[in-house]
């Protein structure tokens, strides 16, 4: 047994397949959100991998334990979420998938040549996830002066992000984002004129609740129509326990678009 | 039995809730779209509904069918499908919702004192329902050229019918429309700062397929986040019934958000 750091735990997904260490009871712990963004990843995906806010490096951890021909870059801005990774890629459980990942401290919202120079190069990614740290801001009950500033902020982060991930991919490159329905209208707008043929997953809890997430997938300067596909459902029954498909995506054994 | 108009069927809908005039063998037959658009008004409103590109009537006349303090006044741009909406409002069949509908020959994307002087006055409806026309425009096979014109279009439509929407509905007025998953963008960026507490229901024609439709409720100046609501799914089985609920809907039985 491996003794966790102080204020840490260290946790396994994909039954096994990869290990995290990651912080104690803090809002910042891997969840389901990471394992959907990643299963939006297709299984057969062979190239560079950016994983834009990568915190503990859970969803780019989980793309390249279920995708072999894949290697991530982790790309965290902040040093304190960036020691969670490093000790994650330090992980004795994670030795076979540590030479395919690489840890990136840098912000993603720079552009042009600080981009650049900050490690994220033009044009030099197949793929990159993200799962923007928005929803934070959004879940506060502020008064009507913050929360209109959050969501102007909010607006804005996808605007960066995207910018930046349209950047670094090639043509076609992919692009997998997570999100809440509340930013749909954003997250579309920030895609305009870049990534096309998108296709989003609505995440419900229950079948009959409300959508809780949306996983969208898109291609770099790709002309397809924008596609709404059948819904993932999270639970189901009076256990409200896993349905066979987000079980699936859970471990790591199925991804979500089907490819 | 009630001899058809040359080139016209007479037809029941809602089992005989109301019927229609409308014109034979052509695109603009009443189908589920508008009897979907129809069911996103809640059962109990009580005001004044108008119904933007009416064509027939169909839309317009499910809701004062199904809502009993309704009147509305369908709203149609062209004369030729104005005819089959008037001979729609003459037939002895519909005699007891004609005092609760209105006919007005103009044009939606008109503004300011031209939409008035058209008919349309501010603050002066409870509630807006719309069908937008884009649909023939985005089906057909067409070079990119004309294919990025018409979407040029589409986007211009959506501003221009929800501009008109938020003028003449009163604050807290009601707007549903029905488009399909590719228009959700320009839907979206043209609700925003005016309609607000957005609600979509996705609509599948089989529950593994993607979305045909959408269906979007929000009220003029309201400040709720968007919600993505469970998905209406058309057909099951082997012999592509309608689903319960489809049925209860096509027949006027349910609203389609459940109020």
């Amino acid at each position: 047994m491996i003794p966790a750091m102080p204020g840490h735990t260290i946790d396994a997904f994909h039954r096994g397949g990869f290990w995290l260490a990651q912080p104690k009871g803090s809002g910042h712990r891997v969840g389901m959100d990471a394992l959907m963004l990643a299963a939006a990843v297709p299984s057969g995906f062979d190239g560079r991998l950016a994983d834009f806010g990568a915190g503990a490096g859970g969803a780019g951890l989980a793309v390249v334990s279920r995708c072999p021909g894949a290697t991530v870059t982790l790309v965290e801005q902040s040093p304190e979420m960036a020691q969670f990774a490093a000790a994650t890629l330090a992980l004795p459980q994670n030795a076979s998938l540590k030479d395919r990942a690489l840890l990136l401290i840098a912000d993603v919202t720079l552009a042009g040549r600080q981009r650049a120079a900050a490690g994220l190069a033009d044009n030099s990614f197949d793929f990159v996830i993200m799962n923007p740290p928005f929803n934070a801001a959004i879940d506060r009950q502020t008064p009507d002066g913050l929360k209109n500033q959050a969501h102007v902020m909010t607006d804005d982060l996808f605007e960066h992000w995207i910018r930046s991930a349209a950047a670094i991919v090639r043509p076609r490159g992919g692009l997998a984002i997570i999100a809440r329905p509340v930013s749909l209208a954003p997250l579309l707008a920030a895609l305009t004129g870049r990534f096309g043929g998108a296709r989003i997953v609505p995440v419900h809890a229950r079948a009959d609740e409300p959508a809780i997430r949306i996983v969208l997938r898109a291609r770099l300067a790709a002309r397809g129509a924008l596609a709404l596909c059948p819904p993932l459902v999270l639970h189901e029954g009076a256990d409200n326990s896993f349905t066979a498909r987000a079980a699936a995506i859970n471990d790591g054994e199925a991804s979500l678009f089907g490819d």
